[in-house]
């Protein structure tokens, strides 16, 4: 998608450690007329496809899906927890992920009563890298018996395995911009 | 508002504790149609302020600003975090909130570079309660020299403190529904 390309060129930073900085547009700020174009973008890739459910996680995938979801026909998105609440209770699903973002291991949390059998669940996040915030969700959309008809990326890092793994499972992952590499020192980035 | 009391009685759970559970629809799975009208609503009652910013806080804020946000010309959201990540660096504003919600004591972070000295901005939340979670955002907006133009909230809790409070203070706070009473035995919610 070109428009996030462009973004990501104009205002993305690239810093040691394979960190890729969008916080002016995606994750910090955001920039809810993009996300409007990536809800339309997601929409054109996945037609055809049944969405009951649009699923992520907190905290910088709800924005982003809830705009999207606007234009699935405002399709309901539930957004999994990454720690308990008292907003949370009731039976949960529960499934741990790793972060390398934070350095550390999360259980990602949805009540049983928002996911259920036999439901059509396009998954959407920020960033996919290492995949292991998808893994959760798949897994948790596993326990709840529910079908994943795809997964809709804003960024992926196509030099980190999450993306050929998730795709060599047969999973429909749609990114809107692949990132082929980035240099900290240069500042440049290339896109698939 | 109309739309949202009724969801909130149909929906809405009491617990004890002052604990008032709209998951379904509001802070775990997000009705993104009642978000657009809820964003149509604070335009009406926020019409002739200038807003050059919307400012939230994660997690449960940011679907509900975002959508909200398109209501506003898709001006920019910013959503403070609750704690230090990798994708916060460069200099920031700091506050310190207490949580009733979650028993403990939260900072609230924003990068300083999107939230700037004469900006005029829209706050939006969706709860308040004792209000903490917003002094926290109002202090990061005094701290940049921002202007806060008006408080939108989704749920106000009107037996609790924070909106008297704040509304004395002089902001501008506009909810949506403020609930009078609630009976956390017969389920019972009445509203102002």
């Amino acid at each position: 998608m070109r428009e996030l390309e462009e973004r990501i060129k104009q205002e993305g930073i690239v810093r040691e450690g394979n960190v890729l900085k969008v916080d002016s547009f995606l994750n910090h700020q955001c920039d809810v007329a993009l996300y409007a174009d990536m809800g339309d973008e997601w929409a054109r890739r996945f037609a055809g496809r049944p969405v009951d459910k649009i699923l992520t996680i907190e905290a910088s995938g709800i924005g982003i899906a809830c705009v999207a979801a606007t234009r699935f026909n405002n399709t309901p998105v539930v957004f999994a927890r990454k720690s308990q609440s008292i907003n949370l209770d009731g039976e949960q699903y529960v499934a741990r992920v790793h972060s390398y973002t934070h350095g550390n291991d999360n259980t990602v949390i949805v009540a049983k009563r928002f996911l259920n059998k036999g439901e059509h669940v396009l998954i959407i996040d920020d960033f996919l890298a290492n995949g292991c915030a998808l893994d959760g969700l798949i897994e948790i959309c596993e326990q709840a018996g529910a079908i994943v008809e795809g997964i809709g990326i804003a960024v992926e890092k196509g030099f980190q395995p999450g993306g050929k793994r998730l795709r060599e499972k047969g999973f429909d992952v749609q990114s809107l911009a692949i990132v082929k590499s980035m240099d900290a020192k240069t500042g440049k980035i290339e896109f698939e």
